[in-house]
């Protein structure tokens, strides 16, 4: 989706990746096949670009920096930063010295420990691998005696270790994108809700009210960006407890939850992205319906999916080569006159998909 | 355009052009270099795909027939229909037949019957080849006795031969896209007013308010695709005399004059097009906005275009490996309040660009 949008700018696209097959290789004329770990062909690669971009941050930051300091590119968002976010404990190291609202939290690396961080945090407590987790995939909820048990045995497997935090009862969970552009201006998206099943976002939808906590917690989150001189775009998702709002991840990148941004704003998140990492002006988009929503369309079998979609709603489909349960292959939005109505949409369109 | 928006829905795009600086050879991995006249060539791509469109109405129909045939390959529009509207006397024919409102016209094909056709029209005449004109190329105005001296030489040079029409004195430009699925669903895109420099499309603004008179002629139009059983999107302009509106032209493909629905509509026509072709239903998009604007990007010059784009409007541009003065390079969409506020933005931002 980042290549599309470039492409609609003219921007020549150039995509680094393992495989033909890998969606963004599929829509440029300037593939070129490389792993992320192979040094002299990575670097060749980003030799040959104005700038560097990326949809993932499992990266290597540090390979990252040496290339950025040989080659003279531009990476954005910066390697260093990159590396801050990447790691799930100097992200709450983050978060804290910034003063933003997140649950607490304690390192951890040996089974002592995670069980010692368990007593201390209040026995409800989520365990997180620090590097590498997403949609579920390395978290661990542990609310009693039998969870801590079946968990220890996975501490000290992981090189990078882990982080346990304070278990948050929400009532919901709402994300925000928040971009900062090279030339410092910033701007955060609206706050929408996020649905998640078996850990995995399902559907989102928004715009919530702009609430004076909404805005407070949004203008914060522009300052932590400017303050880590931070440039692209960037993912937040938040707990609702209904009393306040508390940041649960950091994601230096486009974000599913942003999704809704292309159907739904005079701006998507790929374009802003694009622009910020261009050294363009962000502009605040426009929200262009009172409500809209998301809905995820993921992989249930490893057949070849079917689908004949109706009209009232938008199709993203992103050419995935393989089906796999739980795999997001694609979303579709809506738009409507509240946030309600556009998710009741989604949700009947999205039987129109066998996935 | 076509393929980026194929490519949003997961749709695999193999282009087929003659070099790979075209802009659309840049936006897949599927590329087949190959002239529109090279039979073998062509028949080896089409065979290849499942189903075929254009972004262009410059092609052969008759070897397009043929390749139809012996592939078995769905082509839309069909090359029959194709062929009806690319000649611009069988056009004016289909439009008489429908009883669309069109100007008296005659077809010219030597130096007498052009003299004739200038006496039989009243004098103030168009000239137009039937086949392969664009953008003002192609079309002569003749409203006196020099004119037409200047203009006969050319009459018995061109091989397809020319339509004499008669002048229409207009007040203003307007142009519509409609579109008409395989399933037989039709639709219309609003009303939107366009401006002429030079021949060529500077600006469109809208969308005009549906008043009777539109709605009658969309659903004519909407009709008339029906008869001639056209499937796929159709670009329509139109004179507006201030006491009636009067067909123009017809261009069988995605159009110059739609391309505010990028931004501007729920679906755009590129979207609706391939939807069209691929036989999903068509619904009618919504207006985002209250007012719409799209400025094209023209060459002056045949240096690099320069610019600097600032965030309140939407940048599209083509990828066009070269720059020629009056060149379509680009072009911005801006929202507002209105259609007037929205062209005074996109005017403004023009300056941003050196084209």
């Amino acid at each position: 989706m980042l290549a599309l949008k470039a492409h609609e700018m003219g921007v020549p696209v150039a995509i680094y990746s393992e495989k033909r097959e890998d969606p963004a290789a599929q829509v440029t004329s300037l593939w070129h096949q490389g792993s992320a770990k192979d040094e002299k062909a990575l670097k060749e690669f980003i030799a040959s670009c104005s700038v560097v971009t990326f949809e993932s941050e499992f990266m290597d930051a540090a390979l990252l920096e040496k290339i950025a300091a040989a080659t003279k590119v531009e990476i954005y968002p910066r390697p260093r930063e990159m590396a801050l976010i990447q790691d799930r404990l100097t992200q709450k190291e983050l978060l804290k010295k910034f003063r933003l609202p997140t649950a607490p939290f304690i390192a951890v690396s040996t089974e002592y420990e995670a069980r010692r961080a368990w007593h201390a945090l209040g026995k409800k407590v989520v365990f997180k691998k620090r590097r590498f987790g997403y949609d579920g995939y390395g978290t661990f909820v542990v609310k009693n005696e039998k969870d801590l048990e079946a968990f220890l045995p996975q501490v000290e497997k992981d090189a990078h270790g882990f982080i346990a935090e304070a278990f948050v009862p929400f009532k919901r969970e709402v994300a925000v994108m928040v971009a900062r552009g090279r030339d410092g201006s910033t701007l955060h998206l609206p706050f929408v809700e996020t649905y998640q099943e078996n850990s995995r976002c399902l559907w989102v939808k928004g715009p919530l009210r702009a609430t004076p906590t909404f805005k407070r917690l949004g203008r914060a989150l522009e300052k932590l960006l400017e303050k880590a001189d931070y440039v692209g775009i960037m993912g937040v998702e938040l707990f609702d407890t209904g009393r306040e709002l508390v940041i649960n991840e950091l994601a230096p990148r486009v974000h599913n939850s942003g999704h809704y941004s292309l159907d739904a704003l005079s701006m998507d998140q790929f374009t802003l992205h694009i622009r910020a990492v261009l050294g363009l002006e962000l502009r605040q988009p426009i929200v262009l319906r009172p409500g809209f929503a998301m809905m995820n369309l993921l992989g249930t079998t490893d057949e070849a999916p079917k689908w004949q979609l109706s009209g009232d709603v938008k199709l993203h489909w992103y050419g995935k080569n393989e089906n796999r349960p739980g795999r997001k292959m694609g979303h579709i939005n809506a738009l409507a006159t509240s946030p309600e109505k556009a998710l009741s949409l989604v949700k009947k369109r999205r039987a129109d998909f066998r996935v």
